[in-house]
Protein backbone atom coordinates (compact mmCIF):
# COMPACT_ATOMS: atom_id res chain seq x y z
CA UNK A 1 0.00 0.00 0.00
CA UNK A 2 1.46 3.59 -0.98
CA UNK A 3 2.23 6.19 2.07
CA UNK A 4 0.84 8.98 1.85
CA UNK A 5 3.43 11.81 0.19
CA UNK A 6 4.36 14.82 1.75
CA UNK A 7 7.00 17.74 0.99
CA UNK A 8 9.48 18.74 3.81
CA UNK A 9 11.57 21.73 2.95
CA UNK A 10 14.87 20.91 4.12
CA UNK A 11 17.78 23.14 4.49
CA UNK A 12 20.64 21.48 5.38
CA UNK A 13 20.57 22.67 9.03
CA UNK A 14 19.42 21.12 12.33
CA UNK A 15 15.65 22.66 12.69
CA UNK A 16 14.69 20.86 9.03
CA UNK A 17 16.55 17.55 9.94
CA UNK A 18 14.45 17.10 12.48
CA UNK A 19 11.47 17.97 10.80
CA UNK A 20 12.17 15.48 7.85
CA UNK A 21 12.18 12.95 10.18
CA UNK A 22 9.23 13.62 11.95
CA UNK A 23 7.51 13.22 9.08
CA UNK A 24 8.81 10.17 8.35
CA UNK A 25 7.83 9.16 12.04
CA UNK A 26 4.23 10.59 10.68
CA UNK A 27 3.88 7.86 7.99
CA UNK A 28 4.64 9.84 4.83
CA UNK A 29 7.23 9.27 2.28
CA UNK A 30 9.11 12.70 2.39
CA UNK A 31 10.39 14.64 -0.34
CA UNK A 32 12.60 16.49 0.53
CA UNK A 33 12.80 20.14 -1.29
CA UNK A 34 16.34 22.41 -1.27
CA UNK A 35 16.41 25.66 -2.45
CA UNK A 36 19.82 27.75 -3.29
CA UNK A 37 19.46 31.00 -3.11
CA UNK A 38 22.41 32.70 -3.39
CA UNK A 39 23.21 32.19 0.93
CA UNK A 40 26.80 32.52 1.57
CA UNK A 41 26.79 29.16 3.54
CA UNK A 42 26.34 26.68 0.40
CA UNK A 43 27.85 24.05 2.64
CA UNK A 44 23.94 23.36 3.96
CA UNK A 45 23.18 22.40 0.87
CA UNK A 46 25.57 19.36 1.02
CA UNK A 47 24.47 18.66 4.02
CA UNK A 48 20.84 18.40 3.05
CA UNK A 49 21.79 16.31 0.52
CA UNK A 50 23.32 13.79 3.00
CA UNK A 51 20.66 14.22 5.34
CA UNK A 52 18.05 13.36 3.15
CA UNK A 53 19.45 9.93 2.51
CA UNK A 54 20.65 9.17 6.00
CA UNK A 55 16.68 9.45 7.01
CA UNK A 56 15.48 8.12 3.73
CA UNK A 57 13.74 10.84 2.01
CA UNK A 58 11.66 9.53 -0.86
CA UNK A 59 13.58 11.88 -3.28
CA UNK A 60 15.36 15.03 -3.03
CA UNK A 61 15.38 18.32 -5.06
CA UNK A 62 17.32 21.27 -5.36
CA UNK A 63 15.50 24.36 -6.55
CA UNK A 64 17.72 27.51 -7.91
CA UNK A 65 16.47 31.19 -7.04
CA UNK A 66 18.61 34.09 -7.21
CA UNK A 67 17.54 35.98 -4.48
CA UNK A 68 20.69 38.09 -4.58
CA UNK A 69 18.82 40.08 -7.40
CA UNK A 70 16.37 40.81 -4.43
CA UNK A 71 19.38 41.56 -1.82
CA UNK A 72 18.64 43.35 1.54
CA UNK A 73 19.91 40.19 3.83
CA UNK A 74 23.48 39.65 5.30
CA UNK A 75 22.68 36.15 3.80
CA UNK A 76 22.72 37.32 0.51
CA UNK A 77 24.42 40.28 -0.28
CA UNK A 78 28.36 40.07 0.89
CA UNK A 79 28.65 44.06 1.61
CA UNK A 80 26.21 43.12 5.01
CA UNK A 81 28.15 41.66 7.40
CA UNK A 82 27.14 38.40 9.46
CA UNK A 83 26.24 39.76 13.01
CA UNK A 84 27.99 37.49 15.77
CA UNK A 85 26.83 39.67 18.87
CA UNK A 86 23.26 37.91 19.79
CA UNK A 87 19.79 38.07 19.28
CA UNK A 88 18.15 41.56 20.14
CA UNK A 89 14.50 40.55 21.20
CA UNK A 90 11.85 42.54 18.91
CA UNK A 91 14.28 43.17 16.26
CA UNK A 92 14.45 41.73 13.20
CA UNK A 93 18.32 40.27 12.16
CA UNK A 94 19.86 41.69 9.18
CA UNK A 95 20.12 38.06 8.58
CA UNK A 96 16.73 37.68 7.79
CA UNK A 97 16.29 37.43 3.92
CA UNK A 98 12.96 39.70 2.57
CA UNK A 99 10.08 36.58 1.74
CA UNK A 100 12.42 34.01 1.84
CA UNK A 101 10.20 31.33 3.59
CA UNK A 102 7.15 32.93 1.57
CA UNK A 103 9.02 31.80 -1.55
CA UNK A 104 10.09 28.96 -0.02
CA UNK A 105 6.92 27.89 1.03
CA UNK A 106 5.57 28.65 -2.46
CA UNK A 107 8.37 26.13 -4.35
CA UNK A 108 7.37 23.69 -1.95
CA UNK A 109 3.60 23.89 -2.84
CA UNK A 110 4.23 23.78 -6.50
CA UNK A 111 6.42 20.96 -5.37
CA UNK A 112 3.58 19.38 -3.80
CA UNK A 113 0.93 20.09 -6.42
CA UNK A 114 2.90 18.12 -8.81
CA UNK A 115 3.69 14.94 -6.53
CA UNK A 116 0.23 15.62 -5.37
CA UNK A 117 1.22 15.48 -2.01
CA UNK A 118 -0.88 16.27 1.05
CA UNK A 119 1.13 18.42 3.66
CA UNK A 120 4.20 20.34 3.55
CA UNK A 121 6.39 19.63 6.53
CA UNK A 122 8.00 23.07 7.17
CA UNK A 123 10.82 23.70 10.22
CA UNK A 124 10.20 26.92 11.25
CA UNK A 125 11.13 27.92 14.82
CA UNK A 126 9.63 30.98 16.76
CA UNK A 127 11.28 30.71 20.11
CA UNK A 128 14.86 30.99 18.99
CA UNK A 129 14.79 33.98 16.10
CA UNK A 130 11.17 35.35 17.43
CA UNK A 131 12.33 38.40 15.39
CA UNK A 132 11.60 36.57 12.14
CA UNK A 133 7.93 37.80 11.08
CA UNK A 134 7.82 34.61 8.51
CA UNK A 135 8.81 32.21 11.72
CA UNK A 136 5.08 32.76 13.56
CA UNK A 137 2.24 30.21 13.83
CA UNK A 138 -0.24 33.04 12.08
CA UNK A 139 1.87 33.06 9.02
CA UNK A 140 2.10 29.17 8.87
CA UNK A 141 -1.81 29.37 8.94
CA UNK A 142 -2.10 32.16 6.84
CA UNK A 143 0.00 30.67 3.94
CA UNK A 144 -1.96 26.98 4.35
CA UNK A 145 -5.31 29.36 3.69
CA UNK A 146 -3.52 30.93 0.61
CA UNK A 147 -2.34 27.49 -0.54
CA UNK A 148 -5.65 26.14 -0.37
CA UNK A 149 -6.90 29.31 -2.86
CA UNK A 150 -3.73 28.90 -4.94
CA UNK A 151 -4.02 25.32 -6.20
CA UNK A 152 -6.03 23.08 -8.32
CA UNK A 153 -6.31 20.70 -4.99
CA UNK A 154 -7.41 23.64 -3.22
CA UNK A 155 -10.12 24.56 -5.57
CA UNK A 156 -11.04 20.57 -5.81
CA UNK A 157 -11.73 20.28 -2.11
CA UNK A 158 -9.39 18.38 -1.33
CA UNK A 159 -6.93 20.48 0.69
CA UNK A 160 -3.18 20.05 1.59
CA UNK A 161 -2.33 21.37 5.16
CA UNK A 162 1.12 22.91 5.96
CA UNK A 163 2.61 22.27 9.07
CA UNK A 164 5.16 23.73 11.21
CA UNK A 165 5.21 21.11 14.34
CA UNK A 166 8.48 22.22 15.80
CA UNK A 167 7.26 25.85 15.19
CA UNK A 168 7.48 26.09 19.46
CA UNK A 169 10.37 24.10 20.55
CA UNK A 170 13.34 25.03 22.58
CA UNK A 171 16.57 24.15 20.55
CA UNK A 172 16.88 21.31 23.37
CA UNK A 173 13.77 19.83 22.44
CA UNK A 174 14.36 19.59 19.07
CA UNK A 175 17.46 17.96 19.55
CA UNK A 176 16.27 15.46 21.95
CA UNK A 177 12.99 14.48 19.78
CA UNK A 178 15.33 14.28 16.80
CA UNK A 179 18.09 12.28 18.46
CA UNK A 180 15.06 9.85 19.63
CA UNK A 181 14.06 9.51 15.53
CA UNK A 182 17.88 8.64 15.17
CA UNK A 183 18.61 12.06 13.70
CA UNK A 184 23.14 12.16 12.92
CA UNK A 185 23.34 15.89 13.75
CA UNK A 186 27.37 15.93 12.74
CA UNK A 187 25.42 15.62 9.33
CA UNK A 188 23.68 19.23 9.50
CA UNK A 189 25.33 22.16 9.03
CA UNK A 190 23.48 25.29 10.67
CA UNK A 191 26.16 28.18 10.58
CA UNK A 192 25.72 31.56 8.66
CA UNK A 193 28.96 31.31 7.29
CA UNK A 194 30.29 27.95 7.47
CA UNK A 195 33.52 26.99 5.10
CA UNK A 196 33.34 24.62 1.95
CA UNK A 197 33.76 21.54 4.28
CA UNK A 198 30.87 22.79 6.32
CA UNK A 199 32.70 23.72 9.59
CA UNK A 200 31.50 26.09 11.89
CA UNK A 201 32.21 29.32 12.92
CA UNK A 202 31.20 29.22 16.39
CA UNK A 203 30.77 32.93 16.46
CA UNK A 204 27.54 33.68 14.25
CA UNK A 205 24.21 33.55 16.15
CA UNK A 206 23.01 30.35 14.66
CA UNK A 207 26.17 28.66 15.86
CA UNK A 208 25.67 29.98 19.66
CA UNK A 209 21.48 29.23 19.19
CA UNK A 210 22.92 25.73 18.25
CA UNK A 211 25.44 24.90 20.70
CA UNK A 212 23.27 26.35 23.51
CA UNK A 213 20.28 23.61 22.44
CA UNK A 214 22.93 20.79 22.48
CA UNK A 215 23.52 22.24 26.10
CA UNK A 216 20.08 22.01 27.31
CA UNK A 217 19.85 18.82 25.71
CA UNK A 218 22.62 17.37 28.01
CA UNK A 219 24.08 15.48 25.14
CA UNK A 220 27.88 15.93 23.04
CA UNK A 221 27.82 18.84 20.61
CA UNK A 222 28.93 17.24 17.48
CA UNK A 223 29.43 20.22 15.30
CA UNK A 224 32.70 20.47 13.51
CA UNK A 225 34.09 24.17 14.40
CA UNK A 226 36.92 26.18 12.23
CA UNK B 1 9.22 65.42 -3.87
CA UNK B 2 9.39 61.34 -3.99
CA UNK B 3 6.76 59.54 -5.31
CA UNK B 4 6.14 56.49 -3.46
CA UNK B 5 7.33 52.97 -5.24
CA UNK B 6 5.41 49.75 -6.23
CA UNK B 7 6.62 46.87 -7.55
CA UNK B 8 5.15 45.34 -10.65
CA UNK B 9 5.06 42.05 -11.31
CA UNK B 10 6.10 42.13 -15.47
CA UNK B 11 6.03 39.37 -17.51
CA UNK B 12 6.45 40.98 -21.19
CA UNK B 13 3.06 40.01 -22.08
CA UNK B 14 -0.25 42.58 -22.67
CA UNK B 15 -1.96 42.52 -19.43
CA UNK B 16 1.13 43.34 -17.60
CA UNK B 17 1.89 46.08 -19.50
CA UNK B 18 -0.76 47.46 -18.76
CA UNK B 19 -0.93 47.13 -15.65
CA UNK B 20 2.83 48.93 -15.63
CA UNK B 21 0.85 51.85 -17.38
CA UNK B 22 -2.15 51.77 -14.41
CA UNK B 23 1.08 52.01 -11.84
CA UNK B 24 2.49 54.87 -13.48
CA UNK B 25 -0.39 56.29 -13.80
CA UNK B 26 -1.71 56.17 -9.69
CA UNK B 27 1.33 57.94 -9.43
CA UNK B 28 3.83 55.70 -8.67
CA UNK B 29 7.57 54.52 -8.91
CA UNK B 30 7.29 51.54 -10.89
CA UNK B 31 10.05 48.79 -9.97
CA UNK B 32 9.66 46.34 -12.80
CA UNK B 33 10.20 42.45 -11.75
CA UNK B 34 10.55 39.62 -14.20
CA UNK B 35 10.94 36.03 -13.62
CA UNK B 36 13.14 33.98 -16.07
CA UNK B 37 11.60 30.68 -14.76
CA UNK B 38 12.36 27.96 -17.32
CA UNK B 39 9.44 29.11 -19.70
CA UNK B 40 9.68 28.10 -23.20
CA UNK B 41 8.63 31.45 -24.42
CA UNK B 42 11.79 33.30 -23.66
CA UNK B 43 11.18 35.66 -25.77
CA UNK B 44 8.63 37.23 -23.35
CA UNK B 45 11.56 38.26 -21.10
CA UNK B 46 12.84 40.24 -23.67
CA UNK B 47 9.24 41.71 -24.53
CA UNK B 48 9.75 42.89 -20.43
CA UNK B 49 12.91 44.74 -20.99
CA UNK B 50 11.65 46.71 -24.12
CA UNK B 51 8.25 47.29 -21.85
CA UNK B 52 10.16 48.71 -18.94
CA UNK B 53 11.72 50.76 -20.77
CA UNK B 54 8.87 52.16 -22.82
CA UNK B 55 6.81 52.84 -20.18
CA UNK B 56 9.22 54.56 -17.70
CA UNK B 57 9.84 51.79 -15.15
CA UNK B 58 12.21 53.25 -12.27
CA UNK B 59 14.07 49.70 -12.70
CA UNK B 60 13.63 46.45 -14.26
CA UNK B 61 14.96 43.07 -12.29
CA UNK B 62 15.00 39.82 -13.39
CA UNK B 63 15.04 36.89 -11.42
CA UNK B 64 15.88 33.45 -12.17
CA UNK B 65 13.99 30.55 -10.62
CA UNK B 66 14.15 27.38 -11.91
CA UNK B 67 10.75 25.68 -12.37
CA UNK B 68 11.95 23.50 -14.15
CA UNK B 69 12.92 21.37 -11.24
CA UNK B 70 9.43 21.19 -10.14
CA UNK B 71 7.91 20.20 -13.56
CA UNK B 72 3.99 19.66 -13.96
CA UNK B 73 3.26 22.07 -16.60
CA UNK B 74 3.42 22.77 -20.49
CA UNK B 75 4.84 25.58 -20.06
CA UNK B 76 7.69 24.31 -18.63
CA UNK B 77 8.60 20.69 -19.11
CA UNK B 78 9.10 20.22 -23.07
CA UNK B 79 7.21 16.72 -22.56
CA UNK B 80 3.83 18.41 -22.55
CA UNK B 81 2.31 20.08 -25.59
CA UNK B 82 0.94 23.92 -25.63
CA UNK B 83 -2.53 22.87 -26.51
CA UNK B 84 -4.61 24.82 -29.30
CA UNK B 85 -7.99 23.72 -28.85
CA UNK B 86 -8.88 26.58 -27.05
CA UNK B 87 -10.11 26.87 -23.29
CA UNK B 88 -12.34 24.92 -21.40
CA UNK B 89 -14.94 26.73 -18.89
CA UNK B 90 -13.89 24.84 -15.44
CA UNK B 91 -11.10 22.69 -16.41
CA UNK B 92 -7.23 23.88 -15.18
CA UNK B 93 -5.61 23.75 -18.46
CA UNK B 94 -1.97 21.89 -18.26
CA UNK B 95 -0.02 25.80 -19.11
CA UNK B 96 -0.81 26.27 -15.91
CA UNK B 97 2.64 26.06 -13.60
CA UNK B 98 1.88 25.09 -10.34
CA UNK B 99 2.04 27.56 -7.58
CA UNK B 100 3.58 29.90 -10.22
CA UNK B 101 1.85 33.43 -9.26
CA UNK B 102 2.32 32.74 -5.47
CA UNK B 103 5.96 31.89 -6.57
CA UNK B 104 5.76 35.48 -7.97
CA UNK B 105 3.89 36.96 -5.85
CA UNK B 106 6.53 35.78 -3.04
CA UNK B 107 9.42 37.01 -5.26
CA UNK B 108 7.89 40.61 -5.35
CA UNK B 109 7.02 40.59 -2.04
CA UNK B 110 10.12 40.16 -1.23
CA UNK B 111 11.63 43.05 -3.69
CA UNK B 112 9.19 45.36 -2.19
CA UNK B 113 10.22 44.96 1.34
CA UNK B 114 13.69 45.85 0.11
CA UNK B 115 12.71 48.54 -1.60
CA UNK B 116 10.61 49.81 0.82
CA UNK B 117 7.56 49.88 -1.37
CA UNK B 118 3.77 50.73 -0.80
CA UNK B 119 2.18 48.13 -3.33
CA UNK B 120 2.53 45.32 -5.50
CA UNK B 121 0.90 44.95 -8.88
CA UNK B 122 -0.07 41.92 -10.22
CA UNK B 123 -1.58 41.26 -13.57
CA UNK B 124 -3.76 38.43 -13.25
CA UNK B 125 -6.47 38.20 -14.76
CA UNK B 126 -9.68 36.08 -13.86
CA UNK B 127 -11.92 35.89 -16.78
CA UNK B 128 -9.76 34.60 -20.04
CA UNK B 129 -8.05 32.44 -17.76
CA UNK B 130 -10.79 31.31 -15.23
CA UNK B 131 -8.96 27.86 -14.76
CA UNK B 132 -6.03 29.18 -13.34
CA UNK B 133 -6.68 29.01 -9.70
CA UNK B 134 -4.34 31.33 -8.25
CA UNK B 135 -5.84 34.49 -10.45
CA UNK B 136 -9.00 34.87 -8.82
CA UNK B 137 -9.55 37.84 -6.37
CA UNK B 138 -9.90 35.81 -3.10
CA UNK B 139 -6.32 34.42 -4.23
CA UNK B 140 -4.91 37.91 -3.97
CA UNK B 141 -6.97 38.91 -1.08
CA UNK B 142 -5.09 35.63 0.86
CA UNK B 143 -1.66 36.75 -0.63
CA UNK B 144 -1.76 40.25 1.02
CA UNK B 145 -3.11 39.13 4.30
CA UNK B 146 -0.23 36.80 4.24
CA UNK B 147 2.08 39.23 3.24
CA UNK B 148 1.43 41.64 6.12
CA UNK B 149 1.94 38.44 8.31
CA UNK B 150 5.18 37.69 6.62
CA UNK B 151 7.11 40.85 6.55
CA UNK B 152 8.67 43.56 8.62
CA UNK B 153 6.61 46.26 7.67
CA UNK B 154 3.47 44.39 8.26
CA UNK B 155 4.60 43.68 11.62
CA UNK B 156 5.66 46.96 12.65
CA UNK B 157 1.92 48.37 11.33
CA UNK B 158 3.06 49.53 8.02
CA UNK B 159 0.69 47.03 5.54
CA UNK B 160 1.64 47.07 2.55
CA UNK B 161 -1.55 46.68 -0.45
CA UNK B 162 -1.29 44.04 -3.68
CA UNK B 163 -3.60 44.86 -5.92
CA UNK B 164 -4.79 43.48 -9.34
CA UNK B 165 -6.62 46.12 -11.20
CA UNK B 166 -7.78 44.16 -14.43
CA UNK B 167 -9.18 40.62 -12.84
CA UNK B 168 -11.93 41.32 -13.92
CA UNK B 169 -11.81 43.37 -17.00
CA UNK B 170 -12.09 41.47 -20.45
CA UNK B 171 -9.08 41.34 -22.76
CA UNK B 172 -10.99 44.30 -24.89
CA UNK B 173 -10.99 46.47 -22.21
CA UNK B 174 -7.16 46.36 -21.00
CA UNK B 175 -6.48 46.95 -24.54
CA UNK B 176 -8.90 50.13 -24.86
CA UNK B 177 -7.65 51.18 -21.19
CA UNK B 178 -4.04 50.47 -21.96
CA UNK B 179 -3.89 52.33 -25.25
CA UNK B 180 -5.24 55.40 -23.42
CA UNK B 181 -2.28 55.19 -21.26
CA UNK B 182 0.33 55.06 -24.13
CA UNK B 183 0.84 51.25 -24.34
CA UNK B 184 2.32 50.33 -27.37
CA UNK B 185 0.99 46.81 -28.01
CA UNK B 186 3.85 45.77 -30.66
CA UNK B 187 5.86 45.78 -27.91
CA UNK B 188 4.50 43.20 -25.60
CA UNK B 189 4.45 38.73 -26.52
CA UNK B 190 1.75 36.82 -25.13
CA UNK B 191 2.17 33.82 -27.50
CA UNK B 192 3.00 30.07 -25.18
CA UNK B 193 5.49 29.38 -27.64
CA UNK B 194 7.01 32.20 -29.14
CA UNK B 195 9.65 32.25 -31.14
CA UNK B 196 13.68 33.45 -30.50
CA UNK B 197 12.35 37.14 -32.11
CA UNK B 198 9.08 37.30 -30.34
CA UNK B 199 6.65 36.35 -33.22
CA UNK B 200 3.70 34.70 -32.17
CA UNK B 201 2.46 31.35 -33.35
CA UNK B 202 -1.39 32.33 -33.91
CA UNK B 203 -2.73 29.19 -32.70
CA UNK B 204 -2.21 28.79 -29.01
CA UNK B 205 -4.91 29.57 -26.27
CA UNK B 206 -2.99 33.06 -25.56
CA UNK B 207 -2.30 34.25 -29.07
CA UNK B 208 -6.54 33.53 -29.72
CA UNK B 209 -7.46 35.54 -26.14
CA UNK B 210 -5.10 37.97 -27.64
CA UNK B 211 -6.22 38.77 -31.14
CA UNK B 212 -9.80 38.32 -29.67
CA UNK B 213 -9.38 41.41 -27.83
CA UNK B 214 -8.19 43.76 -30.26
CA UNK B 215 -11.07 42.18 -32.52
CA UNK B 216 -13.48 43.45 -29.31
CA UNK B 217 -11.47 46.65 -28.75
CA UNK B 218 -11.98 47.39 -32.64
CA UNK B 219 -7.96 48.24 -32.73
CA UNK B 220 -5.67 46.79 -35.20
CA UNK B 221 -3.77 43.92 -33.83
CA UNK B 222 -0.07 44.72 -34.00
CA UNK B 223 1.21 41.24 -32.74
CA UNK B 224 3.73 40.11 -35.20
CA UNK B 225 2.92 36.22 -36.10
CA UNK B 226 4.95 33.65 -37.84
Amino acid sequence: MNRPAAVVLLSGGLDSATVLALARRDGFDAHALSVRYGQRHSAELAAAERVAAHLGAASHRVVDVDLRALGGSALTDDRIAVPVDGVVPGVIPVTYVPARNTIFLALALGHAEVLGADRIYFGANAVDYSGYPDCRPAFVAAFEALANLATRRGVEGDPIRVVAPIIDWSKGRIITEGLALGVDYALTVSCYQADAEGRACGACDSCRLRREGFDAAGVHDPTRYV
